[in-house]
């Protein structure tokens, strides 16, 4: 195997774990979802996102720029919370 | 802690351990693009891009969807690529 495809070797692995994490956090979230759900309360919290990012630049030590992984959460962000209004809807379904 | 705030704390874990992940995928892809570089092949590899997403919705078992995980690897993959380029921008200018 070349150095190159060793490598890509690699990327595919990490794309898996990432796969992996990113499917944790949106079961966690959907969890989460339900919960404000039965305590009556508003799913987007953005003062809570805000001290994510925050948290996240903090803990960002590169090669992304503080600004890149902000805008990767973001979208991950958004992605989950579409999940738990996705559930939500097929709740009022049933 | 109640069930929601220790919840929002494995949330937070889950964050740090993605961001780890992706900065570990961006230094990497840095990499790869200068092994590239020396060999003088393109960055962009269309090919392979699909092969990677793929792959992703192969072993994606959700709960996200698969063109949702699609979605947010083609954001990561976008951002290495420009941190590619960036790298090579300034290697121009030395």
């Amino acid at each position: 195997m070349s150095n190159l495809e060793q490598m890509r070797a690699e990327l595919q692995e990490l794309n898996l774990q990432l796969l992996d994490l990113m499917n944790q956090r949106a079961a966690l979230s959907k969890a989460i979802g339900e919960v404000k759900r039965k305590q009556g309360t508003n799913k987007f919290d953005p003062e809570f996102e805000r001290h994510m990012l925050n948290q996240i630049a903090e803990h960002n030590h590169g090669p992304f720029e503080d600004s890149t992984v902000q805008h990767l959460f973001k979208q991950i962000f958004k992605a989950c919370l579409d999940l738990q209004q996705d559930s939500s809807k097929k709740l009022l379904l049933v």
